[in-house]
């Protein structure tokens, strides 16, 4: 969500929340799991990562093409990178950082990174001899980014080396790293970022 | 995607395709990762069934109110569905169809039910005095119980009178019963039903 607003160079407010206003009445009517982000703008309210970055990207061609077409499978690839690949990925990730020292996960780990790289090797195959997913650098693209990003831990990108010059290049958009530093500011607890 | 077609009253031929054809570069190319749906329109290739049935639940009021926070609200839930439960119910169900005998399903299954439960308590709190997600039927509602039908081998929803409640509105719809129909039919291989 950050990445996008950097992208779309629209100014915004941040509004930090604890671990414990995640369960508190008032969070819940802006975002029903707890979750975080949440989008209040003119007194429309909206939740999910995935919705967020639609609505942003859909004012310019910035992040979506504005033809039927470009737009269209834009927003098929928003819905690959985050129902097709982002809960394999995710699920090989909580076995790392969450669930390491138990049986289950022991036993498991190696179906979950074969479950992983069987996606990103069709990923990969898709991205052979293209520089982004769709001709152009799309929300598409910002979105798939964010999830093969989950991985860092692991080096199981590196391992294909078209998936991870493609990651690297959306990576050094100038917006992509602003949005990080400001995100990495925020923990460290210093002022945002400049660019 | 079926259902919304259903909901549309759209003309619609179904191609249909065997796992032969989940590896080829021909249906790859409509595919990047040998799945079904996809759709052909015109000329327009899409894929994920969150994208194709919101690209076809934006031409009419039918399945999206036409004002702006209508529209955006319909899209959160509709990302929802797909990936804040549709992961943890396909987690669940992954180890009771295609696990169950091994160590680690045997090990994790507690663990898998939690995580779905957890989402679910939250979303029948959320639907709590709401027959819909928002005020009516949209295409949110409509992923929405695709997702939890996929829970249908456990009795996990019966356990949330509100969410099962809920889910039984929405298949009570003709267009859910039309659709389900004609895909029952056509793994019985007979001819589809007539509504």
């Amino acid at each position: 969500m950050r990445w996008a607003l950097e992208e779309l160079g629209l100014p915004y407010e941040q509004r930090i929340i604890g671990q414990e206003d995640q369960q508190t009445a008032e969070y819940r009517r802006l975002q029903p799991f707890g979750q975080v982000p949440a989008l209040e703008e003119d007194g429309l309210v909206m939740f999910e990562s995935g919705a967020i970055v639609m609505h942003l990207a859909e004012r310019s061609d910035v992040l979506m093409p504005e033809d039927v077409a470009g737009r269209e499978r834009t927003k098929s690839w928003m819905f690959a990178a985050l129902n097709s690949i982002e809960p394999h990925v995710v699920n090989l990730t909580n076995i790392d950082l969450f669930h390491a020292n138990e049986e289950w996960a022991k036993l498991r780990r190696a179906g979950a990174e074969k479950a992983v790289m069987k996606r990103l090797v069709d990923l990969s195959n898709w991205l052979d001899g293209r520089d982004y997913l769709e001709g152009r650098f799309t929300a598409g693209d910002l979105l798939m980014t964010s999830v093969l990003r989950i991985l860092r831990h692991t080096d199981v990108i590196g391992t294909l080396p078209v998936l991870d010059a493609y990651k690297r290049r959306c990576e050094a958009r100038p917006a992509f790293q602003k949005a990080l530093a400001d995100h990495m500011a925020l923990f460290a607890g210093t002022a945002p970022a400049k660019v």
